[in-house]
């Protein structure tokens, strides 16, 4: 937590995120670490609450509480506080006391997140009581320009050393794409960089605007492979500095301007508009204003492409995930997203599902960071490190059980027919 | 009108809809052929409700009422009672006094439609209230399995023979395809077929249910080209004996069962659904049973396409359309046809418009049904062929000023993994 980013995990006000050491579980008195017929029954039921997956519940004295006998995965609750804080929320608490160490899975992460999604879909009745007040709960932040630099200071801002470590070479922090299934991390993020620019057909001279732009590697493959000029927005700061030595290594800054602002500055016109990963974090309540102003700066000619994780259907998002990794974050539906194009007569021209390419970039990126966990847990610390395997173990389970997906929307003015008749192009 | 479809131009009790004979001008009185001061009023009045498009109203007395002094086209109004008719409600009166005969264009109909489509959307502020008015009073039929059955019949049983004039030789009444830019109605239609089982990547076999089959072209082309079994539906009784015919002559009797009845009675299992310009006829209230049904048959792998007519944005279908040619019809918006997928969490895997398709596809019907259309009035009468003359013009200006869309929606259950990882499959 040498960098200042010990708050991500306390961002709760001081419930849960405490490593429990060795030595405090070496400690802890005989009666605590007994277990009551009340624990027993609370185990049960935190196992009922999640479907009843096929795990099992291992208390802190070594006894199995709840369970089949022969689990794929057992989980070990080694506080009698993580037991109960399950069985208040346990959407929140399981990652806290995992992350702390509180909770132990004796199993692979992935494939017990995977059961864990898949039989808590099969057993919550989608239209119950508890849902809407759990959507109620769980609804997303309001995403002013002030809250957005915050939310995104919090997952961006936690350092460019920290993504080096397990991201691709060109830092590309989105869903990547494999055109062939031999096709490595970073082929697959050069092949989505392509897939886009053809989605897009630039063609050299164009003016691009792109919302959103990470650490720059769309602008500057635009500006290197398609000679078109971009204007690259992101309220990052760590992400623009890298951003910004690049193009001027690459001697590209003619091309790419990076600007330091909110999306919601951005000026027109422009023939191409590109937003790769930025819209989970604009909020439902913005998409209407982000649809006037895509609307606004884009030449009648124009096109545009919003590429964003999405969802089969509205859902209130993992309360872990928008608390503790992404706060303000919201995947919306395909329905939930007409929102930015409908009320403009944008026309949807085409979407493409990824899912399927996020949950193996999610792979990628969980077994390079699986390979430094250990520069992680001495950059921060280990309940830092815990927190972020679970969130990308977590992240390649919601994609592999169709919780999440990925969308890509191409679309123009209603009245633009410089479009292309096929997408036969796209896989010349 | 000697196959009993008067009808199709009576079913507003009477009033419009009567062919204008030459006779019936010449006995017209002095008195009423004189034009007054509330006669070019109306006339200013009309065109102003319409935006202003580049035309002029003629009226009856040969006297240019309202309107440019160089106008793309020239309407001429040859009775009162069109002009007031047009003044109440513009929408569907024009239709019926342009069928009878008591306005005429002088001027290119599409050129005409296009001009006025783009006119009315340019003057008119999306969230009037005459705007909510006119939805409420448009709002579509119900669309339960008795009235569905009155609509189909209304426009799908005019006669197999009628059809012939002007469809492609496989009788295919939906958008075609152009794969390329010389392509004829013929081959488009093939590639049409051929592209919707490339993305249904059907396999010998498999069993296909495909709801609302027209004269099962398509059917019969996934048998013959797919070696697939097929479960056709459809409640046109005269389409469904063409198909039944057809398939009895190209040995096609084993794989394909055309079933008169509605899709509601579908059942399954089966490896792929489709649905190729049925929807439009599904009404909105019944989308979420629709989804409720596919998600039903649709075995655990299976997948299905739907092909239907959209828009960018919700609005009322065409009051002329929908009451004298399409009865119970609605194009919806991708926010609309979500109410399919989303409350079933069936995972929209791929959208593509083909807008442009579909205004070509339009242009070709047009341009066969023109070279026949004294044959269509010999087999009707001149209403009759003028008011689908004015229904196919419409279409070819609807899409191709983008008032309508073609969505091909491909979808799944929400953990079928046994998806294509790209769409490259569909353009080898």
């Amino acid at each position: 937590m040498d960098k200042g980013n010990a708050d991500i995990l306390r961002a709760d006000g001081g419930r849960g995120a405490r490593i429990l050491g060795l030595n405090e579980r070496a400690n802890s008195t005989a009666a605590s670490r007994s277990v009551n017929a009340l624990d027993r029954w609370a185990a049960k039921r935190v196992l009922a609450g999640a479907g009843t997956p096929s795990i099992s519940l291992e208390l802190w004295n070594g006894e199995v509480a709840a369970g089949v006998s022969n689990p794929a995965t057992r989980i070990r609750i080694n506080q009698r506080s993580a037991l109960f804080g399950l069985l208040y929320r346990t959407d929140i608490h399981f990652g806290d006391a995992y992350s702390d160490g509180r909770i132990e899975v004796d199993g692979d992460l992935v494939e017990f997140l995977e059961n864990l999604y898949l039989s808590i879909r099969h057993s919550i009745p989608r239209d119950s009581w508890r849902r809407h007040v759990s959507e109620w709960l769980n609804r997303p932040n309001a995403n002013s320009q002030a809250t957005a630099r915050g939310n995104i200071h919090h997952h961006y801002d936690l350092g460019n050393d920290f993504y080096q470590l397990w991201l691709d070479e060109r830092m590309l922090y989105t869903c990547a794409y494999y055109s062939h299934e031999a096709a490595t991390l970073e082929q697959a993020q050069i092949a989505k960089m392509e897939h886009v620019c053809r989605k897009l057909e630039l063609e050299p001279g164009m003016q691009v605007v792109e919302a959103g732009c990470g650490w720059g590697a769309l602008a500057l493959y635009m500006a290197e492979h398609y000679n078109v000029h971009v204007t690259a927005y992101n309220i990052s700061t760590e992400q623009l500095a890298y951003a910004r030595a690049r193009a001027e290594a690459e001697n590209l800054g003619h091309l790419v301007n990076f600007v330091e602002a909110d999306y919601r500055t951005m000026q027109g016109p422009c023939d191409r508009f590109v937003s790769v990963g930025m819209l989970e974090h604009v909020g439902l309540q913005n998409f209407r204003e982000l649809g006037a102003l895509v609307k606004r700066v884009l030449a009648s000619h124009g096109r545009g492409l919003i590429h964003s994780i999405g969802r089969n259907a509205p859902a209130p998002n993992n309360p872990w995930i928008e608390q503790r990794i992404f706060p303000g974050s919201y995947p919306p539906s395909l329905s939930e997203m007409a929102e930015i194009f409908e009320p403009h007569r944008l026309s949807i021209l085409d979407v493409e599902n990824l899912r399927l390419h996020y949950a193996r970039t999610c792979r990628d990126w969980l077994a390079r960071f699986d390979s430094h966990v250990e520069a992680v847990s001495s950059m921060y610390d280990t309940s830092f490190s815990r927190a972020w395997r679970l969130y990308l173990a977590g992240s390649v389970a919601a994609f592999a059980t169709g919780s999440l997906q990925l969308f890509q929307v191409v679309f123009t003015h209603e009245e633009n027919d410089t479009v292309p008749l096929t997408r036969e192009h796209l896989y010349r």
